[in-house]
């Protein structure tokens, strides 16, 4: 299949020794993601030599990042080899995601694993911007500390936010569902918090929950899908070939203000019958007589999986026709994109249950190529934590990415 | 700014020297696309040496792709060189489109100049498939012997088509707004002309219009634009760093059946309210009262152009209510990928005087990053032809790719 491409680009500009050796290092860290390894399925996986594997291995064994652990059972012939890991204790994660609903933040180590959790649910509209900053800057101190009393080194945060993210700047342009606008977040968290902090990246929860997915290898290294994020506010993240496709500005994926309803409510971006108007918690809430939760600072999604569960007709049917609304959501995503895989996210993973056939009804009807291949519509393997583990294993990336500066730091 | 990679991918597969020489010759054409260049400029563009640019530049002239140009003024200091240029007589492309409302055919030379056109206007939802695809065949034969006359080698044919193409299979799935299921393009065109025809390929419209967009320079190499492409459906070409964004099955694009009026008639696709019920060639020409002439067999946009030009109240109406459904569309195209450019292609690049506007007042509403990163909308550089002339283009693309095997074929 032709790529399009407009012409072979120059041929690759020539890389010195340290280039490469970072370049392998990092191969090496990617190559233990999905476990440990022998150094000699190092080997088989990076194409590096033994030798040159051993000797990153030796280095980033020095460096704290990777950790030697007893022979598994042999494979095959020859002697059983000594497993290679990434060190749990090498570096940790902070997530923390800011939320029209709640806050809440987790700790990641280099492995992947969450290592401590906690949230904040309640209606962040009815607090000053200042506040809101203030108690997620106090998870990050609290998640910190929980990362000391654990023997990990916080390596730095992430934060999740519901809108559209100026990267370079680091400022969150705007969030409609918040009434925000033009916030430095990372440097107002930064001030905020008690102790010293390792640095802060801002980044879009949608963008941040489909790199959660990736990394956890819900997906495959190379697949192309979108998540959908689901909360007050509706956001897609769209992995193209294994890489996130930020856009020309890094503000796509703005899929809840596609129209599904002309003549439905005025939508907070000053538009007329966007998707999350007719498929975002809010209105799943008021349909089912539930919206007094948010405010009053409790979870309301128990309550609401409650309902559905005893098979409280409001609830279904609300769930329903937010699944109907969403379905016309992802069927122009896949006819845009044409992506095999929708994955679910925020409280969409944890309605997947009643969602998924209103979803499917209209996808199928709606998607050209469906009768040709396939879609895929799941929940993401993160649940509703996706974009809080995103954030946090995005704030491993460094480490992840070049292990050697990583290790010297 | 991150790319979010999963991680680096394996070191880069080592390359034989045929393969360099390939990927180098492949350079040395690209760098002449733009025009006529020195052995030196041609160079510093590439990153090779003087001596490799020697020595491909004399193999691709004795195979008859290029060709060398008498001095131009001297630049700077130093003797003028002799520049080279991509040779107008070393190859050309037969481009097809098959439309609902007529079919079309171009040859292209190497240079990228339109040697020949031809156009059928007339419905073609009244024929049988059999009968147009003949017909499409005759102008292919037609561009065929008008290349033997001018001196030129018919390299390949490609045919453009309003439909989902299996490139794999080169077959036609869908073509809804032909009624067309199924169909084995470029075989039954090949059966269908009467002499021995270089390859042929299908490619569906909107795509080929892009990479005519791309590849003509209207774009910058690198860039990401959407082209739309306007006729009785709508269709979209999505262009991501430079390369044409096909999708995991080739099927990306299908703007067309965006729901953009959930209450608006039914569309051949099953769903109602799709974008090309109200903004498509059908309902503008409806809406201005000419939808008589397509089926007349006259091209209808000359009339509709005057109608318009005269102040013709419903012409203008109409075209202004497609253009704000049409700024609907791309409002969601600009939101979910974040490109900064639209081009209208199509009978919407005859059409953007009066289109302008109203997309762009639409879109200045619904794009959420509008008030952060301009977006420019303008008409495509190849106006009405960009799909046909982009299919001739494609079928050069082997040559251009592969020029040593080329000259050599």
């Amino acid at each position: 299949m032709s790529t399009g491409s407009a012409g072979p680009a120059a041929a690759p500009r020539p890389r010195d020794q340290a280039d490469v050796r970072r370049h392998n290092a990092a191969a090496v860290m990617a190559a233990l993601g999905a476990g440990p390894r022998s150094r000699a399925e190092i080997a088989a996986v990076t194409g590096l030599t033994r030798a040159t594997v051993g000797s990153i291995v030796d280095e980033l064994r020095s460096g704290g990042l990777l950790t030697e652990q007893g022979a598994r059972v042999p494979r095959g012939v020859g002697r059983p080899g000594i497993d290679v890991a990434l060190d749990p204790s090498g570096g940790a994660g902070v997530g923390v995601e800011i939320n029209v609903d709640g806050l809440s933040a987790v700790l990641v180590d280099l492995t992947g694993n969450v290592r401590h959790r906690a949230s904040r649910p309640g209606d962040q509209r009815d607090r000053r911007a200042a506040d809101v900053l203030r108690a997620a800057a106090r998870l990050v101190d609290e998640a910190i500390g929980e990362a000391e009393r654990l023997g990990l080194v916080a390596r730095g945060v992430g934060v999740a936010v519901p809108g559209l993210v100026d990267l370079d700047a680091q400022v969150l342009r705007v969030a409609p569902n918040l009434g925000w606008r033009e916030i430095a977040v990372p440097e107002r968290m930064t001030r905020a918090g008690a102790g010293a902090w390792p640095a802060v990246t801002l980044d879009n929860e949608a963008n941040l929950a489909a790199l959660g997915e990736l990394w956890s290898g819900g997906a495959g290294s190379r697949d192309s899908f979108v998540l959908v994020n689901g909360d007050v506010g509706v956001g897609a993240g769209v992995v193209l070939d294994g890489r996130l496709h930020r856009g020309s500005r890094g503000f796509s994926g703005e899929l809840g203000h596609l129209p599904v309803a002309p003549e439905g409510p005025e939508c907070r971006c000053g538009a007329r019958g966007c998707l999350e108007q007719v498929a975002g918690l809010d209105w799943i809430l008021r349909t089912a007589g539930l919206e007094d939760l948010v405010r009053s600072g409790v979870d309301p999604m128990s309550a609401l999986v409650a309902e559905l569960a005893a098979g409280d007709a409001g609830a279904n049917a609300g769930v329903a026709a937010a699944g109907a609304a969403l379905g016309v959501g992802i069927s122009a995503l896949v006819n845009l994109f044409d992506v095999d895989t929708v994955v679910l996210g925020g409280v969409y993973a944890t309605l997947f249950p009643w969602l998924e056939q209103p979803v499917r009804a209209v996808v199928d009807r709606r998607v050209l190529s469906a009768r040709w291949a396939p879609i895929t519509v799941r929940a993401s393997t993160l649940g509703r934590d996706a974009a809080v583990v995103g954030a946090a294993r995005s704030a491993l990336r460094d480490i992840l990415l070049d292990p050697l500066g990583g290790a010297a730091a």
